[in-house]
């Protein structure tokens, strides 16, 4: 594997593959399997899940890991095309990131998307570009449009639970203070239609996905015997519901204006997982999140802290989805 | 050893078994100990020490180490129980926490007192808070109240420099430009006292260490065959003193009052280590110190430069003293 | 091997084995010769190359690293003797250096020029005050007049790249919005100097490099068959070129003075590198730098995307550089 980027890049078999490789190295730990090998981590967004995890599981392999952050303990770096750099950044993507690519095996990026331009953010234009001048193993720690890492993790905490392949798997809009990108809803609607399920996007009006993100997810979902659709009703969504998946998005009816965005959020109070949401879904249904999650904003205390909730199990899954990751890409050809 | 959070949690036996274990491993390297074995740091605070000391005694283990900084490179992280989290964090604890757990063998966490009040900060409620929600090994870097690693190096160092059992030990209050915490004065207060000295805190009037804290210590004091007591008088102090340990700490009759304790502190310029503070010390008195140190603030070039200063036979303590602690912890059951 | 501090401090032979050295490892990878060796990194400035290639230089040869940036993390560190330390700073380098680097085998320094006083930089008070407590070997990972990891990456790329010994090689100053030290023009034209070349200083009046820099490169050059000028007609200095090498510096004339320096650098907009200013060079010229680089304002894209420029091979280089640095500093003796 020399790129992963985006699960639709890869068969639902290939996908299926990695977590059973995930599986087999939580059975059997290879503590020597990457020796020698580099992973270099570049951060222009902050993480903790993502940081953690990449560095625990190359070490979990044997395989070392070093850390860079732009702006922060290392100039800021510019992506745009052509720019006359006379601001702030120091140096340009097209210079770091090959310099970073050269001392080290693969190299892991986060880049949030820049949220002011949906078209530009949906054609992960500043992530291809950053990507097109790394000629060494890539993997996409959360672009514009995409979090393959989250949702590898969060497909195989399904499988972990036995939620049945066609169950019911709601993708709910939840409050935060401001806009948030779209990165993890997209993947989260097209890793879970690519696993066969039936998906419900719940979100009130101004937070519809993207045509393009549901087209996408809807192709994945007629592959694999799976449906895609979008509400606004919570009762209906939420019938009979196995999986309560819950994020927060920036209204896509106002990308890029946090105004108008914050203006439909101040009557969206009641966008807050309750126990009560539960009420009409089925009997174990999880409560699901990438996180990081706002207390009481986002979800209450009482959903969090409750049985339902298997954030925990999803984000040490962030670790064992990665290491076969890192296994497949790294531990060919030594 | 599960958890090293406060050497008062051990009997003065298991404190010289791991003084031991150092001094073994010091002269007998087990550069393998802790093959495969990940720590992870967390560090709510800036350090300096800790961090390398930490990082560097896991490698001459054999073991690797990640750092995670909320706010710098990783999100804030909210601590308050029940929180409605539309403010500046944007995780809390209680999921970050267990989910870096999650990644690693061992977890390392320092979180400075919060400095407003005392009862909260003397019952350890943050700290407490955090502790609860870790079902790993954890280590404490430094509380609200407590730097048991600190007392563990400064314990190694007073046997590596041979000074008596049942020596006077004067923990003095030194100027600083504003309130610092009490932790490392309180764990070293109890330190000296369970070792078995004779402990003097000097101490400007406003300035006195909590009656709890002093009262722990006597009780230590009073199983090791020593003594606690507080005074304001240099002369009688340091009269005889085997060392001079000298401490920056916020005034206990101001806590959490920036400006109260600012008007005490600006009659107390005198409060400056300085070669004379030594006339009727014993012969070889030494001077300690846990770094970092505000020089010709706290203590005068002449006395940090001069032959009767351990602070960097303290500071190397630090890395010699917490290879045992990680090798306890760490290396059985492997 | 102890110290690395500068390529003045050793001779051509010595310089020309670790480049030997570099190549060997290159060729035949040694994963564990530094089993069990730690560095220590600090980092006063901002670094992107340095870093990352440190750290997987040691990891490639199967040691360790830590990092410790001072004011981000962990203090502002104080570097004047004497002072008063009343202000920011909350340690002095006199304990902080010391200590870490009692906790490694050898401890790397990055520490920009002051940018004050330009004789206090050229003495290197500031790092030579540091280097001055620390009794471990030390390599120079930039200081105020030299850098001389770079050079010697500089040096195995010219030989890499078969550029003759005694070729012509221009280093000129380019724009850049803002003075920058002197720290790689000096140890540039120094470096070229005594690898043998035709070295020839391109600057606009009011950058002339300092008199004493340019002694000791005229110095080396004598020793090596070269020789060294200066001159501000790029037109002479670029004629039958074989080297371009590229850089930005603060002006000499107002050192210190940023206003008298930008009102120098208003009209040297066309000190920016473009395809035409190759046109009297020698065919095959190559461009180098030493990046960061401010795309369209040092350089143009056409220069630095085009097959003249050789910036990827020094970056590449500074990693396999380091390692022979390191190999020879602490691979003896173990």
């Amino acid at each position: 594997m020399h790129r992963f980027l985006d699960l639709a890049d890869f068969s639902r078999e290939e996908i299926t593959g990695l977590i059973d490789l995930a599986n087999r190295l939580e059975r059997h730990p290879e503590p020597h399997a990457l020796a020698g090998r580099i992973l270099g981590l570049v951060f222009f967004n902050p993480s903790l899940r993502t940081l953690a995890s990449f560095q625990a599981g190359m070490a979990r392999l044997g395989g070392t890991s070093f850390v860079i952050t732009p702006g922060q303990g290392t100039w800021q770096l510019e992506t745009r095309l052509g720019a006359v750099m006379n601001g702030a950044a120091a140096e340009h993507v097209r210079e770091g990131l090959p310099v970073l690519a050269s001392y080290c095996d693969a190299l892991g990026i986060r880049a949030f998307a820049e949220g002011r331009d949906l078209a530009r953010d949906l054609a992960e234009t500043q992530f291809g570009a950053m990507a097109g001048v790394i000629d060494k193993p890539l993997i996409n720690l959360e672009s514009a449009m995409n979090h393959p890492c989250q949702s590898l993790a969060d497909w195989k905490t399904l499988d972990d639970l036995e939620v049945p392949r066609h169950g019911k798997f709601v993708l709910s809009w939840v409050q935060h203070p401001r806009a948030l990108p779209l990165a993890v809803p997209a993947a989260t609607v097209h890793m879970a239609a690519m696993r066969g399920m039936e998906v419900v996007v719940l979100r009130p009006e101004g937070y519809s996905l993207p045509p393009a993100t549901m087209d996408k997810a809807r192709a994945a979902a007629a592959a694999a015997g799976g449906s895609v659709r979008e509400t606004a009703d919570r009762d209906d969504a939420l019938a009979g519901a196995q999986v309560l998946y819950a994020k927060e998005w920036g209204s896509t009816a106002h990308y890029g204006d946090a105004e108008g965005d914050a203006s439909l959020r101040t009557s969206l109070g009641g966008w807050c997982v309750t126990p009560e949401w539960f009420d009409r879904a089925a009997a174990g249904c999880k409560f699901m999140h990438c996180l990081p999650v706002r207390r009481n904003v986002a979800v209450t205390d009482a959903v969090l802290d409750g049985p339902r909730s298997i954030v925990q199990r999803e984000a040490y899954n962030r670790m064992t989805a990665q290491m076969a990751v890192l296994h497949r890409m790294l531990s060919h050809g030594v």
